[in-house]
């Protein structure tokens, strides 16, 4: 059985399951809250993060170590090029969402308005939000010129660089921060990022106390 | 030719040469402060961060990818275990150095005595110091707990997660910041890095300004 523990405002959560969906595989769900980590998540995971898959009983953590454990358990429909030059070129984009966005992006607005809520009972910094979305645009351009250049971020067919970006875009698009109209070629590739099939469940996804922006769901946003 | 282009208090950088090193590789090295990096540079690496790795004329940057590339074009000399699930702690090590202990450590110590000082020319704030040497206790401790565990921080054998682990902390070493006393198993296992050929380079890196601590190059620390 593959077990992943995650939630949805966690953003390697989020794109474990778009791997998992798009390696076509069955696996079963069960929510932490990140604010809240249970002492038995804490023993499994000592860097207190989420996801944690389990996979047929063994245990493995860090969103890194996760993407290409994935890769090499399920090959079958593969989400790295072939080529060492072009894999390189993923995981050099999977390092920019993954990291880079979520430090400059994610922390500044979903940490803000979310984590900050549950976990301080604290209102958003306006200050920080700004900023935030300043980094948003920035990223925005960068996400438009790759859009621009191939069908996918990292070339011309879906990788992991395309899972990592969606997943923390996602997040931030659940709250409806993200100004889709000034962008127009990332648009259309998150339009085709969300009309897959493995997108579907994280459409379905709800933040506790949080409504979902107007077009969270919607694939003609 | 295999070029890096780096600095010697970037953790990336270090972990690129160690790793190019182990697995015995002629490569030349080529210096760009991170505090003021060229046009050149910027126009590589969007990102602006070091190391880049320019392999037979083909450029890679970030961390992760210049990690996996290496070991995908130089397998003889292997820094990933054969068994999947083995490789998955590897990576998740990997991770918890390079951005945890980065973010957790290096961004309170290394940042503020050593970047602030040359790209902003101000003193470091004594209280995020503080903090950083706290957070420090909190890594060695960790790293005390693996030492003891195994010969090396991942299992028997040396692997990508000690390369990484000792990249972040030779820099924290040089500042003379770890109280290797305290931490007898971690002082072992760092003694027996050290002692590789490996490091020798690491050894002899100097910080323009900055003086090492006087057990920095020590193999008796």
């Amino acid at each position: 059985m593959v077990l992943l523990i995650h939630h949805s405002v966690s953003p390697q959560s989020r794109k474990a399951r778009l791997i998992m969906a798009e390696k076509k595989m069955l696996f079963v769900l069960k929510e932490e809250e990140p604010w809240s980590l249970s002492q038995e998540v804490l023993n499994i995971n000592p860097a207190g993060e989420l996801p944690i898959l389990v996979f047929d009983g063994k245990v493995i953590s860090g969103g890194y170590a996760i993407g290409e454990y994935l890769e090499e358990c399920s090959p079958q429909y593969k989400l790295f090029p072939e080529d060492t030059l072009e894999r390189a070129e993923v995981r050099r984009l999977m390092e920019w969402f993954d990291i880079k966005f979520y430090n400059e992006v994610y922390k500044y607005i979903v940490a803000e308005k979310v984590i900050k809520r549950f976990q301080y009972r604290q209102a958003p910094n306006s200050k920080i939000l700004k900023a935030g979305l300043n980094n948003l645009n920035y990223h925005m351009e960068y996400i438009e010129y790759l859009a621009d250049k191939n069908n996918y971020l990292a070339g011309k067919t879906l990788t992991m660089a395309d899972l990592s970006a969606a997943a923390q875009l996602s997040i931030v698009d659940y709250l409806g921060d993200i100004p889709w109209n000034d962008y127009k070629n990332a648009k259309l590739w998150y339009a085709k990022i969300k009309s897959r099939p493995s997108f579907k469940d994280i459409l379905k996804d709800t933040i506790k106390g949080i409504t979902p922006s107007a077009t969270y769901s919607d694939l003609d946003f």
